[in-house]
Formats: structure tokens, sequence, C-alpha cells
């Protein structure tokens, strides 16, 4: 912590704030500039910043950002590689994530399944919880729509992910899903990111609608801190003035995360976009700028999706997304994740 | 809703769209304008816009907004009064909540307590559960901090509001306290909604760092869609590009909310600005606007607070901002509320 | 400038930043910490932090905010007051600067000016050029204009404001216009600002809808450069993400810029708020919140008016307005002023 | 226009809204709803829609959004090319334009000219007028900086693009460059945008850091109003909450852009970024996404660049990334242009 005191600090204030520190434990550095008396603090323990800043002639406290520790990429220079089965998230392979917004039969997930996995789907999604914004909509199929999931999924050699809501609902997940969903709504549910911290299955972590880049990787930390150390960063577009679209997808933070971290980052232009007709482009752009994964909505009947149908791709536009992402994939020295399926019949 | 064609959409593309609405069940008036072609579409089930928006030939679709009801000025056009005990929120008074961010001892909360009773506060608030950031924090003191919250309160004849996390603390937070936070990152916690919509206590509901005040009506519609109608709506700041405090308080949202809803308005200056030295201005600020309430910390001794005492005020600030009030209050007809006590005295 | 070094900072990677920033003239100390190396900066010539930021081993660049030293605080701790005539802008007096968005004719302006004279508004706002959104719009009067006001204002004793849009339009406003303003949308137009910094006349200076505080601050430095320090900073609402209003008004930024510096600060809630009804509510929070002056649109006909007839108030509204704001300035130790006119007399 | 009128409306208020309407020239039609009254207007003169939401019983206007015609999809289907010599922007070619952010001397303005156009790039890039933050900064060459980038682009068969700051400088810019650049800044400088579509030069013009895709197309409008249709739009990145890069580069906004208009979309990732290393990763995902042309800083020497170094690529970093680029843009159907040179060769 550098603490920069006024040009018109009085030596009594400068001390005051040095003895406060002291008292604090930390050691302090104090250093005369000609506008300016700055003082380094280190050691000591963790504090609220804003209380320093507050003393009588404190110009402003600089910190020293980033107290994730293990969300760092110094932590792990290499990267994180999440292996589940024979799906690798954080390789060489940009793993695609897809399905249905949310399970509303057996019928629609096999379907929807079999679509996704042939044009090379490793990880099956799809909703079965789904608290919805009027009290009168459907709800999700619950427990039933886990296991439907898991159904298709094993038909299909492919892995699940789904959202879970509250730690209530977690042994039920451990059960059925490969890959535990926290959604943007609850990125700062510290309870909920507690109990996944206890886990030992992958999390994908999705970034609020109004979370910084910092905050995303402070919550990674606090599931990491409980002994889970497999994430994935979720980008699914932030709130901006911009009106057109849903969220405002944030293509820079994919090569800010991936600098910033060595957990995988996950991009769903889905939920950012809102609209079927932007989820392409978006996709293309978010492979073309790092990301380790994409998570897409297919549905095979949306006009009669019971959720989110207008943002889900056709099978058709799902199949020509993924023959062009193959090719974008190349360009930047990755390679689209073929499937459990292939992968399975390789070896 | 009313469906708006492009200039060029064919014969072909306006029949189909006219066709689908018709068999959703709508009502459809054709206007041909010079330019476009425009639909009113009225009856009909509850349908996502955006499906509409994506067929061929669509500009766009502009939605009649506000699908709140209950929420709604015109469902109660002379305002909503919430009265518990000797206090009415909504009314000519303008209610002071105070008391420290988190419940640390008895001692502290009977010290704070008669401070701001004192000063005319007529309703304590404190924390009994906090999940933070940190998973080495101190994390509340949990049913015994309920307890003393309570205490304090019946004996300086004030009520208690404090914040709810999950349905589950649900039956523990109904025994201590007259009125249940919700706070800002569960605005839009469905499940957390839909068990405090069956209560019969007043709900103070947080507005979301990144909630349109459209969202935050919909958020309290949810909430009275099951029967609880004694919300108070808080206006606590909300998330731009403006980086120098915590959040930027949106003044202008209190008369909008006043206008759009019937429901009392809360403002909580503290937790927009994060510093103790400008929660002063803004909280004249928010009662010159119009504010029902105000939700303030208040520390004996914030340097040692555990939680938040950077944006705590000292009992000798509290004081004065409170005699400041007093006048501005009546400079916009209305009246600090002079405090339960004093209220039971001059029965 | 403290530059923090990356934990995996190898002993050369330290070497060349400490021998980079001695080359560009800095004296620099370096201090090893636990986990990060850790070196301060003074000195050397003003660089581009991001050239550091970028140098191999460096994770983050702190630094010292508040390059504006004309404009801090510190430079002058008592606070800047501007005379102009019998005006006073920061000091006890709160200043009302109200009149039309637009100069209509001659007969408009007297009618307007009467108005808001009577009731205390010592300065007469008004536009002589408008260039608008669309090409076929009012594009305002002019020179004509600007000798309206200037009649209006001397019939009255008040003083006029009007915008300046670009340098060639100076000389005619030094004729005619007491204060000169800049809009909102050339708050960042260097060419402008530098040449209104070699006048003798008082400049209003609109923060820009997506500037930060410092951002307006360092607008304020530029202009004071040129040896023009009588500077009054305007605060009409940032862009967010909320669409109710065309702005959001950042109420605490009156209080943040009245303490970052020594400059007066004036409010304008027409434009913030963009409609009618929601300028009063703004107005009162504004002088509650402690500025020392306001902007605001008054028509005597605004269905009919030429430009923003929707946020201009009416006469009577004005009459309120004022009415209730002498009290609120009570209720913060200010004092409405009275007008030019009145003070004259009581001379 | 569509009035919705509030449940609460009487048929006075109600008459009185339609009387209105028809006074200004509307022809209104009345839909009676079992909630609302609503009224469609059409026809009618140019009104401001806040002066009909203020009138009484009125719950909300809905405008058909769009009053851009010219700039519209509508008005040219197949798209708009811009042919200058041997270069078409909006075809399938991707068009590199690339150079110094400033130009610093003749033979800085030569090596860079030289090393983008060897790798692609058919458009020079390089800022004559710089009025800077600082006063005291470098403020560009100005004429001497425009002869240096055509003699550039002349040796090299390239085009030129530079900004023009202000009307006065129009004269000059048309002696030196092929296509004018509107900085971000003046987007909405309607006196700019009123000179330059008087034009017969293409126009790159920028979208301001908070300007919505709406108001960049009516921006656009303004242009094309007075004559000159031969308009790109350059994405440059706006004003977000998220503060670790200098802007949020809005990725989506390409393919809105794309539908809404016909004209031809630019990126700029270098100032969306402001970091060299950010520059790659966000200029392949706007080829992804579907841009047709790229705007890139390259120095020779960035340490010692008199103006955003660090966010200016190096030659080789330069390669690298067109490289990729060429594989990206086959991968979306689309060709990396080759230069003029090279086209010039093949004929």
């Amino acid at each position: 912590m550098v603490i920069v005191m006024e040009e018109t600090a009085t030596p009594e204030q400068i001390s005051s704030v040095i003895d406060k520190l002291v008292r604090l434990g930390f050691d302090v550095h104090r250093s005369t500039g000609v506008v300016h008396t700055v003082l380094g603090a280190v050691g000591g323990r963790i504090i609220d910043h804003r209380d320093i800043e507050l003393l009588d002639g404190v110009k402003e406290v600089l910190r020293i950002s980033a107290p994730y520790k293990l969300a760092s990429r110094a932590f792990k220079p290499e990267g994180t590689r999440i292996k589940i089965k024979d799906v690798t998230i954080g390789g060489t392979d940009v793993v695609m994530m897809a399905g249905p917004c949310t399970v509303e039969s057996r019928d629609q997930v096999m379907t929807i399944a079999e679509v996704v996995s042939r044009n090379g789907a490793s990880v099956l999604r799809g909703g079965a919880f789904k608290p919805r914004t009027s009290p009168y909509s459907f709800q999700g199929l619950g427990e039933e729509g886990l296991k439907y999931l898991k159904q298709a999924a094993d038909r299909f050699d492919m892995l699940v992910v789904s959202e879970v809501m509250e730690p209530s609902q977690i042994p039920l997940f451990i059960r059925y899903v490969d890959i535990l969903q926290i959604g943007a709504r609850n990125m700062q549910n510290f309870n909920l990111l507690r109990e996944v911290g206890r886990l030992d299955k992958p999390i994908l972590l999705k970034r609020g609608p109004s979370a910084t880049i910092e905050e995303t990787l402070l919550a990674a930390e606090y599931i990491m801190s409980g002994g889970n150390h497999d994430i994935m960063i979720c980008e699914r577009g932030i709130r901006t003035f911009e009106p057109y679209l849903r969220n405002t997808f944030d293509i820079s933070a994919i090569p800010v995360f991936k600098k910033l971290s060595h957990l995988p980052v996950v991009a769903d232009p889905s939920h950012a976009t809102g609209r079927r007709d932007k989820v392409p482009p978006v996709a293309q752009a978010a492979v073309a700028a790092g990301a380790d994964g994409l998570l897409i909505e297919v549905h095979n009947d949306p006009e009669n999706a019971l959720c989110d149908g207008a943002q889900s791709l056709l099978p058709e536009q799902f199949e020509q997304l993924t023959a062009r992402l193959r090719l974008i994939a190349q360009a930047v020295d990755r390679r689209m994740s073929s499937g459990v399926a292939e992968a399975s019949l390789s070896k």
C-alpha cells in the first residue's frame, strides 16, 4: 500500500498516519518528494484502505491490485488444464458446450444432444431449475431434468454442465452433472461459492453483468481457497448504456483474463446477445480472441421453446457455425474439439 | 405490442407475421403508413417479444412497458403507507433507519441504538449474517446478532431491519425483526423473493447495482404477487464508469420511483458512497428529492469497526446531519420522524 | 509512480526496468517484499505509464492521480470566488442562472428574463447558436440572439451566460456575455479550451456525459494553464445503463468536486433529467448537496418552444421551486442569491 | 408514434391528448384495450416526443426508432461499396488501414509505410493535428505531416486517412488525404459534420465513447443529408464500468451496424484497448465478426514514439497479425486486401 499525502499535509498529520500504520503492524518507508510525501507500507494486517484514505492530510491510497493469489497467472504460469474423462478444457482444443436453454422433455434433450454432438460439442448444457422473472412462467423440471441430461450425455458420450442455484441443490447436482455452473446473478453469492469450493467437481463461473474482471477473479479465488482449483471463467456480456442487445459482450476480457489468470476462459454469446442472429459473429470473435470454450444454446424448435427461444440457434445454424469455427480455431493455432465420441473412437 | 415492419417488407412477410400473431391469440390491427406498415397486437398470451422481432421483415417491436401492475402507481394512486407499531413509512414523516453495518456485540448495539434513537431514528439497522468477500473475514454473529438488535430496539422503542440472505433464514428473522431487507445482490434471487412474498412482514428491497428502475419494480411485483404488498424500494447507487466513489447514487430515481409506483422509497447513502464524508451531502439530497426514509450506518468507534467503518458516521456527525435534515424536510413539506420513543411519550 | 513487479519477475527483468527508468531521468527506490519487488520512481520526465506497464515482468504501475495542480483544492484551499459585477459565485450565495433553452425573439427573452429575475435569478441563460441533431431544425439566432440576451440582462440587472461553440465565435461572445459556457460535447475540445484560457472572462465548463470527475478537472486545468482561473464546473448528468431519463445526475459529484478542487460547482438539472417534472427534485437535491449555483431552463410557453420545451419549467413552477430552494439553502448554511436587482437596491 | 394512456386516464385527458395531436397535424387512431387506451399517431410534423409524454394521463410514448433513412439498410439493401482508386471498402476484401499514431518526420512515415504496405495495408493512417490533453505535449506537424503522408502513400501506392479537427482545416485536408476521419470526440460536432457532408471525399466516422449505435447512425445520416454518402462507421470502444483497458470494444456492434445500415464498418482495436498486447486478439475478433476494415497503429520505434507508443504494434507483430487475419478472413468468406501495390501489379 502506498499512501500519498496532500501537498498541504502538516508534519503532525504525516506523523499521525505513520503512527496508525505502525500500530496496524506495517513497516513504513517514508519518502519526501518536492510536492508530496509518500509512505510505503508493507506487511501489516489486511485492512480497509478507505480507513487510511479518510485520515487527515491523506490525498490518496494506491493499492497493489489483485488480492487474488491462487487465481493469478503467477500461481500457475503454464495455465490450468481441466481434464474430465476425454475432454480437456484449457489445452489446445476449443471445447464446445451446447444444448437447450432449459430441459423440457426427455425427447427434446435427446434430439438436441444428437445434433450438437454430431457437430462436435463435447459438453451438453441445459437448465433444470429456472426461477423466472415471472412467477407464472415455467420453472424447470428439477431433478427429472438433470436425469434427462445425464441420459442424453451418456448416450452421446458427452459431459453435462448445468446451473446450480443454491447450496441445498449441490448433493443432487453432483449425482448428475460433470461441471457445475454458477450463474451471473450468483457470482457473488458467497455461501454458494464456499460450498462449491469444497467439491471436487469443476466449476463454470459466470461473470456478473456489473462485475469487473478483478471482481470475477476474486470470486474464483473465493472458490479456490476452499480447495477446488478446477474453475472456468465465463464471459457472458456486461451491462452498458448501449441498449440494442441485452448485454455488451466484452471481447477484450478474454485476453485480459488469460493474461491475469491461469484459468480457462469460456464465452457465452447466447446470453450476451440474446438474439439468434448475433450469436454466430460473437462466437466466431470469441474463438478468434482466444477463448478456450463456447457455451451455446441450440433448440430444434425455438419457436416453441419454453425459454429463450429467441437466442437459440437452429440445428442447421449450429452446423454452419461450427464449420466456420473450425477454420478460425486453426487460424489461431487451436482446434475445435471434435466431441467425446470421436475422441473415444480414435483411442 | 406494436410491430413495425421494414420499409422493404414484402406482402408475404407481413401476412406471415399477422398469421403468427393470430395463432398466438392476438387481435391484430394493421395500419399501412407511407413508409412502414405497423401492426398493433392486443390480447394474446405472454410472449417473448424477441420471437416476433426475429421474424423476416420485422424492423422492431415496441413493447408497452411496465409489465408490473401491483407495483404501479395506477394500482394505488394515493400511495402506500406501511404502518408498523407507531411508525408509518410513506406518509408525511421521513423515517430514519440507522445503526451499525454489522452487529459486533451486545454493548456495541446498545450504545449505537441509544445514539441514533436520541437523534430521531425509529428503526435500528444492523447485519447479523455477513458473507464477506474474503473467506477469512468476520462473518457475523448470526442469531445472536438478531437477538441483540431486538433487545436494543425494545429498550429504545425502535423497530429492527436486517438483511435476510436465503430462504432458510426466514423463520429465524421473523422472530426478531420488523422489516426484512433484501440485499442488492439478491434483488433478482427469485427463490428468496417468492418466499418473502408469502410473509406478512414488510420488506425493504434494495435496487441491484446494475438493475434499471423498471427491473427493480418488477422484483417488487414478484414479491407482491405472493400477497405481501408492504414493500419499500431502496436506492443505494448504481455502477457506472465513474470510479471515485463505490457507486453512483441515482438521485433522480427517487422522483421516478415515486411517479411510477405507489411504494415508499428509502435512500442508502452509506453504501452508495462508501465514504463517511460523502454520506451527509447525499443524505440531504435524498430528502430534498423526496425520499420517504434513509438507511444510514453509524458506529461509535468506526476505526475499530469489524465492517465498513469507513462509511459509518460518528455519533456527532449523525447528530449534525439529523439537525440539517429536519430543516430540509420542512422545506419540502415533510417532517423527520422524531423516533418511536418520542412518539410514544406524546401519546 | 510506483512499479509493482510480478512475483515471477527475474532479476534481469527488474534490472532492465530500473535501467529504463534511470535513463528517463527518474530516481528509483527499490524495495524487495516477500511477494513483490516494488520500485518507486520520482522525478523524471512526463511519460505514458503504459510504456512501463508493458515491460517484461511488470505487474502494474500505480500512478499518483490528479496530474492537475492549478485546479486542485491544495492550490487554493479557501476556495475560488468569482466576482462579476454584484454577483459572487463560490461564496455563501447560491447563484441562480435561468432562462430559455434557446433565444427565439426579443420579446420572448424579455418576458422570461422578467420572470426569472423577479424570482431571484442573477444570471440569464440562453442559446444563440444551436447546431441541432437534425439539419432541418432551428439553428439559433446567432449574434442577434446574443444582443437580445444582453438587452434583457441589462434591463433586469442580470449577467449573461451563453454557450460558445468554436474559437471563431469568441470575439462575438466577449462583446455580449459575462460568462462563456463550454458545452458537454466540447469538454475535451482542446482548441476551444486553449482559446478561452487566454480570456479574462469567467468560464462555465460542463462535464461531458462520459467524462470522469478527474477528466473534468483536467479540462479545467487545461483552461487554467492559459491564465484564466475563473472556472465553474457544471454537473449535468452522465450516461449510464438506466434509460428512463436522458442522463443520470451524479449528485455525489458535487461534494467530490468541492473536495478535490477549489472551483465553484454549478448543477444543471434541466439537461440531466430532460423532463420538466423531474427538474425541481434534482435542483433541490443539488442545493442540499452543496452546489454553488443552478442552471435552469424556463419558458413562458414551453409547448411552443423551438427547443427542449419538455425540460423547461413554467414560470409558476420556477417560482415554487425558488421558494423551496430558499429554505433548503438556509438548511445548509447558504443563501439563495436574490438577484442583482435587489442586491443593487440594497447598496 | 404510439401513445399509451394510463389505466387511470380520464376521458377528458384522452380527448385532450387527441386534440393536441390533431392540432399538430397527426392522424390519430384510438384503440381502447381492457387496461390501456392506446393512440396511434401518424403523419404530423416532427415533434419532441417528450412534449406528449408530459401531458396528463399519458403513461408513455413509444417511438418508432431510427429516424435515420439514408443510413438505414433499407435505403440500399445490397450494401455500400466505397471505391477509391484500386481499393474497395465494403466489398469482399477486408481493408487494412495502418500507420503511426502521429506523423513525426518524413523518415518515420516512409519507414512505417513500407512496413505496413508490404504486409497488405492499402491505406496509410497518421495524425497531423494532435491537440493533446497536456498543453505542453507535441501538437502534431500540421500541413507538413499531411504532405509526408501523401508522399509515403504515393510511393507505396496507398491511400491516406487522417483526422480533420474543425471546418477550417478542410481545404487543407482535401489536398492531401483520400479519406477524412471524424474523431470520436467530434462525432456530434454538427458544424463539422455539415461541412464534410458537402464534400465528395469518403468519411471515416468514429463512434463516440458514449454514443449508442443509433446515435452513431444519426451522425452518419447528418453527413449524408448534405449529399456525401461515402461513409464508413468505425467502432473504437465505448466507456463502461470496466477499468482494466481504456475502452470496452463493442464487438457485437459490428453485426448490428451491418444489419441496421448499408454502410461499411471498420474496427479500431488500437484505441479501444490502448495496449499493444491486446490489439491482435481484438483485431482478429473484429474480422471474425464481419468487419470490413481495420485501423491499426504501427510504429517502428514505439518506445520513442511521440504519441501512444504503448498501443502501437511493432513491425514484426503487425506481420504476424496480418498472417493470422488472412486465415480468419477466409474462414468468414472474406479476403484480406493485399494492398494497392500488389493489386496494381496484378492488373
